[in-house]
């Protein structure tokens, strides 16, 4: 297996793997030769090339694992040298319109199959790894019509050895599904961010004199900015329209207030608990 | 010492302060027989009245621990029954309306020092109160030309014994600085739970298929719906003026995402981190 980008999930997966005995090698491919040793360091990788054409030339399995935005080029250098029988997979947030010209990037006899494993922490970086970043967590597997039979039940088994349960999507419901459930709320988190370091300029007594509400929030916005500055991007018209959404509600909530409206704020307020307990915790 | 509401914080603070032996004897007032039952044992009251009068007539400090809302309806009730030399005190988000009329509802003899603990936790009601509320967390009192220094000189003396970091802030102040970093931040999560609502009637899976970020929002739009009702109707103007601010700084991120710009979107997402490390964690 040849992981391309041993971060948090590209080294926590190589971490596993190699625990699990799902592989009989883990090569690791990136820019940073200090990385690749931390990642040998780390047990996420048996060894590392820093030619991406040697990396991957002997691999059954080629796992995507940087910001969303380097796959498509990634794919592009990396299709030469791909072994026959093959598999490509990724692990990145978005999945439309970028996966759907895999098929036609991938030399015949190369398959892929879009993946997301739907875990995550604030820390990046190989240091923050670990062997239970997946379990128990959902991955989503994409498979289009392109996608064979073989190569999706290879990664469902994969996945599911990795401790993940895994679910089939079509790509574009992914996307749409993302933008509300993950894109969207880091969004905002960011947006926040900026609001505050404009008021900052003037005083940091917002900032000095918070408490746990503005922690969480900076704790979303506390992710990898490449990462999200990808996902924002390949996945723009879902996350736009649901920012519209989220503002045309927040005018809603604005209203109320201006117009004093007690019973129609606490209806609204009240409302957030039935999403809690829908979500799993 | 009389608490009127007897939930997470009047409950910690009750819990707290007999714990110290701050004061000889902690009265409980409320509505509901059961939870003032449940305060005493807990250790949070040492008995408890449901008539007000009775609650205050003896007390030298009388604290108001119910949503904001409450209070100057409360302070026009409890007004004829306070003993000279008393102090009124609370423990609410806001203070720059409400807080200026004190002054002229109490009767002379009895001083207001508005006070403001920042801590809280996500769950609400006495079962939630704990010693460890207010340790290391700062507490903000409000005081105004009425307010006279030798109370003033105690209430900072009071929540410096519980542990608090003592500071004090023109009341307008400090429902500006509260607007920004804490008003704010729970409207956008109670806004987004709103979003989701409407997203659920069609799909459950933006729930489902959740992971860490909509879960720290789910928390901060977790508290008292009651009680953050009474926040934003009570601050409305900083509110909303934060709000504007922030749909502007949305459609700022919108714009870029819209015109592909990944650079000036980069710049935005990398700035986040600097109020990270301003927030006091």
């Amino acid at each position: 297996m040849a992981i391309i980008g041993v971060g948090l999930i590209g080294g926590s997966l190589g971490l596993l793997a190699r625990r699990k005995h799902l592989v009989k090698t883990v090569i690791g491919y990136g820019k940073k030769r200090g990385e690749l040793q931390r990642a040998i360091a780390a047990g996420a990788i048996d060894r590392y090339y820093l030619s991406l054409s040697k990396a991957v030339e002997d691999a059954d399995l080629v796992v995507l694992a940087t910001p969303v935005g380097t796959f498509e080029k990634l794919c592009r250098s990396i299709a030469p040298y791909l072994k026959s029988g093959a598999i490509v997979t990724d692990v990145g947030s978005t999945k439309g319109a970028w996966a759907s010209r895999m098929a036609s990037i991938l030399p015949q006899g190369v398959s892929f199959v879009g993946g997301h494993p739907i875990a995550g922490r604030e820390r990046s970086g190989i240091e923050a790894s670990t062997a239970g970043l997946f379990d128990g967590h959902y991955c989503i597997l994409t498979p289009t019509p392109e996608t064979p039979p073989h190569a999706l039940k290879k990664m469902r088994l994969f996945w599911e050895v990795l401790g993940c349960t895994v679910v089939e999507m079509d790509p574009h419901e992914h996307d749409r599904i993302m933008a509300a459930s993950s894109h969207l709320p880091h969004l905002l988190a960011y947006a926040l961010m900026d609001t505050l370091c404009h008021l900052t300029l003037e005083s940091d007594k917002p900032v000095r004199f918070s408490a746990g509400g503005l922690r969480d929030f900076t704790r979303v916005a506390a992710s990898s900015p490449e990462m999200w500055r990808d996902i924002f991007l390949s996945n723009g018209e879902n996350v736009v329209r649901m920012v519209d959404l989220y503002i045309e509600g927040l005018e809603h909530l604005k209203k109320k207030i201006c117009a004093n409206d007690g019973d129609g704020l606490l209806e609204i307020l009240s409302r957030a608990r039935l999403i809690r307990q829908k979500v799993a915790s």
